[in-house]
């Protein structure tokens, strides 16, 4: 498999969104990545949506490129095979990522028994063990009221929280793994949702703005915050988002609309200074009103005629269904994107990862459920395949299924 | 500095959200950034919230644990001294993190000729090296039309596709780093925003539901798709976030509202079968007609009580207000929390990278701009005092300035 990270063998016990992305990540980076599930699909297996013949898009999309073994893991013959796996000998190896509870024979402690360097990432809901998942998260977070126009909190749509503990877990899986190449020592990395939030939430200087000047973010729509961007109609019913934060940028708004004179005059009516970036947050309204009608005059097209290769910060809002059929962005006309063949789900377009780099493989589909079990009971374990055959016939291990 | 990265140096040219999180993340892990400014603050050095100070409590939360350093980058010989810093020898060295436009001097082509295997991590808006930002790719999603109940698109305020992209760094940078100690090879690693903000849509499915569905997921105000999940006023005043993914979650839920037989009339009134989590999806309006009366006669402690130790995934409603002053995830008891005292702004609680290990180090303040410069230019080039003397009275490189 191209990619940096040929040598490297990751076992992931997981479910739903954060650990899959953390795995995949490095799976389409060229990791082996082997998803262990219990036979018959772990709970994220028919996570919705669907494709028509049932097989979940959402399962299919998160475990791209990885290979899937099905076990029996209710019973000891069943886990004495994925700690194996988990526990198998080599540089590189010896790798779990979790999400599932890690107690019993998954905790640290007693795969350390059998691989003294294991490395285990292990994520939680909370930093003392308690669950918590993106949804009960996020409502604590401060963002939710702070979303939309004011009035009910607004959940976002996004898994953000997921997608950034994703993240984290590729990071951190990659330096306890380098530092166990200097070292030699296993580690235990632990990473908890609501500390991804709380971090975040932190670094991004929310927590610091209530400690320090008592102030708490109120809602404010679709204006940015600081700065000058908000959204405006256009005249053909479609949307765009405009922004600027450089001075260059901010001329670029007035220069392209033709309204560098009429915005000028705000300066000195409201006392702001326009070439700050707080003064033109402050004047944002005023900025607005002069700016709006020129929105509502104009299409979607001539908007985008107007701004091209102005250095306008801009784009359009687009539902799903647009950014499909007509942002070529999300095409094959970018090369993450290729065509791939998706076993239950058809002909889709697929990512690779986004970094881009010599070697970076185009996206592969995820296995079916169990499609790998033999192959890899072989070739990381050495079994016969007598031995194999047996397993099958214990109902200790599983073939491909639907 | 304890951590795992301890003889990794990373050079970060780089202003807002997304390089800096990146840099940021390894630092946090021990890893020497570097990062170099123009003297004067680049363009994010000002970002609002700001400390009564003028400090920004936005720049100091992005780039605790880093070296400052200083330079004249609109002069030869400042950007001849960045270069030497970028290229300096050394195994764990020779890496440079940026998302400012790599042309000229910083291009991979011009810096390799000083260190062939430079590695070179480079952010751009667009693939094809256009612009964009957080605002501009979020608007173009679809996400913001999914958002809230309807009506006008909601743009989401956490910048999540900046998070997601300094975590991407943070990993492809330690692939890059990895590969190279095993052939040897420097690699320029390119990342567009766009292209994490279309991976993440495509890997969640939504792109595919498009395509074999002709499905465009509309706004469904709080609900959880797919499963059951959604808000709920108390009777203070306060509102709840609660969600079933699992069917032993759900089951909870009945139990502890004490509403189970209640909720178990639905599934023969529906025809829908609520062991499964399309099912709930389905009834949801019923499901929520059920419970709301029993939130709605419960306050916030109440419901709190009531949960406790039942299983039952849920959570409150908080503003950044609350969250820092009610949370006690957000303190000190928190092991990722620490009181650290930062320049220009005072006492803050910091977090550490969320991650935890055996070595990770407490949250470390950002440093003053410049505040390293001559330290730096010492260690890692070798410079003399009077050298760097020289170089302060011709205006090539800064102190700390405030």
């Amino acid at each position: 498999m191209a990619g940096f990270l040929g040598d490297l063998r990751v076992v992931e016990v997981s479910a739903f969104i954060a650990a899959p992305i953390g795995g995949m990540t490095l799976a389409q980076m060229g990791a082996e990545v082997i998803r262990i599930d219990p036979i018959g699909g772990n709970i994220d297996y028919r996570r919705w949506p669907l494709a028509p013949t049932g097989t979940s898009l959402y399962w299919t999309g998160l475990n791209k490129s990885k290979r899937s073994v099905a076990l029996a893991l209710h019973k000891p013959e069943g886990r004495e095979i994925a700690r194996a796996l988990i526990c198998a000998p080599g540089e590189g190896k010896g790798i779990l990522l979790t999400n599932l509870p890690a107690s019993g024979w998954m905790s640290h402690a007693e795969l350390s028994k059998h691989r003294a360097d294991l490395i285990m990432m292990r994520l939680t809901g909370n930093h003392d063990g308690s669950g918590a998942v993106d949804y009960t998260v996020n409502c604590a977070s401060g963002f939710p009221t702070a979303t939309g126009s004011g009035g009910e909190p607004v959940n976002h749509v996004l898994p953000a929280w997921d997608i950034a503990a994703g993240l984290y877990l590729s990071t951190g899986l990659l330096a306890a793994e380098r530092a166990r190449r200097r070292d030699g020592q296993g580690r235990e990395v632990t990473l908890a949702l609501s500390d991804v939030m709380l971090a975040s939430v932190a670094t991004l200087g929310y927590v610091a703005d209530v400690q320090v000047n008592n102030s708490v973010r109120p809602p404010m729509g679709n204006d940015l915050y600081g700065a000058w961007g908000r959204d405006f109609p256009t005249k053909d019913g479609r949307r765009v988002m405009v922004c600027a934060i450089s001075n260059r940028q901010w001329a670029a708004v007035g220069k392209a609309t033709g309204l560098a004179e009429k915005i000028a005059m705000i300066g000195p009516m409201l006392d702001v200074d326009l070439n700050d970036e707080g003064g033109r947050f402050e004047a944002r309204h005023a900025i607005n009103a002069v700016l709006a009608p020129w929105f509502a005059k104009h299409t979607l097209a001539e908007i985008g005629e107007a701004f091209a290769g102005t250095g306008v910060l801009w784009g359009p809002y687009q539902d799903f269904g647009q950014l499909v059929r007509e942002d070529a962005r999300c095409s094959t006309a970018n090369p993450m994107f290729s065509q791939i063949s998706q076993q239950g789900v058809g002909e889709i377009l697929a990512p690779a990862v986004p970094l881009g780099f010599a070697e970076r493989a185009p996206a592969a589909p995820a296995p079916r459920l169990g499609e790998d079990t033999d192959r890899v009971l072989a070739e990381v374990l050495g079994l016969t395949t007598s031995a194999i055959g047996k397993l099958h016939d214990a109902g200790t291990i599983a073939g491909p299924q639907e």
